[in-house]
């Protein structure tokens, strides 16, 4: 078992056995899917948007999940403060910016939490990352048009300049911190095929950084690891799309060690 | 292979090839499920609802669903916003009226949504359209008690007299423009026994309309048609209502010409 | 075939021959799934939040449940007047209270409907339901930390002291009036597993109390046992977490007279 395959299962195995909660403040389309996800990858999910508990309750977090996908401006105020009182308190956080490049709301919303609260890893599509990147990345609604992925010099680049993690889903998934740069490529077509998978690879990073903070880059593409091998196996045994979403939650709670050795794809460069 | 069936079959086919942005201002009960249907149809999926960016992200849309299954009163600002932008870009706009008849505050915003927006296909029950149609429909809460849905010739007045097509479902669905009376008898028992399945059928009838916006009427009667068969496939597989939702997600994205062709059942007087 | 399996089974007849509307206000996270649970259980389930609309919606229902899993001040407000109303129309009111112990909003939301509104049963864990016995349960997010579960004393002077029902779930679920107490050792570890199924079991409740309002406890304890059987059932067959949700709705839909009397594990005391 080499390196990546054992960290992985290591990261897992500290996610179940500290059962963090993820507090997340995200879209209503994947509320009860990301819970799902939370509680299958072990840990614990606790969602709550409301201006006048987020401080409170993110004090009791593991992770603060932001996830701009059905935003209005009183979420992003919720977000605002919880990543505050996150950075404060020195838990991290993960955005998820969905759909910025869309519309302004969306890649202002994006730009602002990014200026003013101190994001660990920041998860998207391509067309998303390039748009805050400002390398104006194609956007239509909430799917990225960039068919091959953005070029690993401008996301490192950008990671440098932001001081964060930027981690680009895709056909292979590309994790960098600014100095390393990791390829994950694990995964199946069927995840683009149900809505959501994009919102809970956000959820499993969370996960991952919540018990690995020191080092958001390989809590990432480890997580990426995981969830892209659990969607593997689901497409192994799911009919459709509509069966493959409770049998992506059965792969990833029942996903152990000697699957993680067989099949987690991730390089460093 | 008659004609319906094959017309059937194109338009799905048109929907598969194009990806229309299927923009959905819409009730939090049905977010997951309806996205997912889009997906499963062949089209893609955004749930926006934000008055400050509906009227930027329905102009990258192929067709606008307003359903007001859980309303208030930004909500309702917004549908405005986005149905008025819509209409002045040539875009589509679906009504689905959940609940009208039930609340002064449902029947008053699908009523102001009428008169203030260009709608090209109001979807829902009996008692829901009958109530627009100021026939006084019985409804309880979502479901329409009419038991054997609106006589034709109420129907037809109402479309003729609103300018837009009206499709009501029920065992037989009946779908008119105020010339034609369409009739769809696909479908299955078991779609009622879950939620989301009106919202859903509204969906499909969006995916439909965005590639055949000439012809509201029959765009809503292929869909219904291709939804409802979908149902009944579904229904043969699932052994309740539970295992019925994946499936339905299944038999959709699974719907060949040759289930089609020997499944439609689609007449017009 | 002993008495609780007898009136369990009577209390489910009367649910799927009355089909009582369950008007829910309740978290964004659940909305789907237990508008299913009401649906499979043979009632019909509403959601409406909006202040303009929950007096008049709520007139039409055979109960009101509350759940502020998801809260925020105007959710809380439209719950007061939904809760107001159905005080005044005789329809009983069941209130989830989700995370109480864990924010002062949650708390204090909770206390202000206990204060205002005339609730026939509280639902909770044991963490949420000794924080607002005064007992200051653990609550970490919207879990219990409580194992054991409070003692019977402790929920007995509670529920005499506030005049409702007390409802609290967990590997053995405790029910009191004040007077008695009820057991029931239904249930799987598996519901701990998925998001909701707390939820889920205040939307059973919320359904039996429709058809049996005089007795708020016997109420309870029948729909706990049902809904933990249908649990134990969907146990047997799903193979993981994700199957299990699906699986579940189609055991609470099958609960028969046979599967009652073998498998309802009630007593009093």
């Amino acid at each position: 078992m080499n390196r990546w395959p054992v960290k992985t299962a290591e990261l897992l195995a500290l996610v179940r056995s500290r059962r963090p909660m993820i507090h997340h403040i995200t879209n209503t389309v994947v509320t009860n899917f990301t819970a799902n996800v939370t509680l299958c990858l072990g840990a614990a999910p606790v969602m709550a948007s409301c201006r006048a508990e987020v401080e409170e309750m993110v004090a009791m977090a593991g992770c603060l999940l932001l996830n701009i996908g059905t935003l209005d401006e009183a979420q992003v105020e919720s977000m605002h403060l919880a990543g505050r009182r996150a950075n404060a308190l020195g838990i991290p956080v993960v955005l998820d910016p969905v759909g910025a490049g869309a519309t302004r709301l969306r890649t202002q919303a994006a730009e602002s939490l990014l200026r003013e609260v101190r994001v660990s890893v920041l998860r998207g599509n391509a067309g998303e990352i390039l748009t805050l990147a400002g390398e104006g990345g194609k956007v239509r609604g909430v799917d990225s048009q960039e068919q091959a992925g953005p070029r690993d010099a401008v996301l490192r680049a950008f990671s440098a300049r932001a001081g964060l993690t930027v981690a680009v889903t895709g056909e292979v998934d590309l994790i960098t911190d600014g100095k390393r740069t990791f390829r994950v490529s694990n995964g199946h077509p069927r995840m683009g095929q149900v809505t959501g998978t994009g919102c809970a690879a956000t959820t499993v990073v969370a996960g991952f950084l919540a018990v690995h903070p020191e080092d958001p880059a390989v809590a990432s593409a480890c997580a990426l690891a995981a969830f892209g091998l659990a969607g593997e196996l689901a497409a192994m045994t799911a009919q459709g799309p509509g069966g493959f979403v409770p049998q992506l939650l059965d792969s990833l709670a029942a996903l152990d060690d000697k699957a993680l050795r067989q099949g987690v794809r991730l390089e460093v460069t």
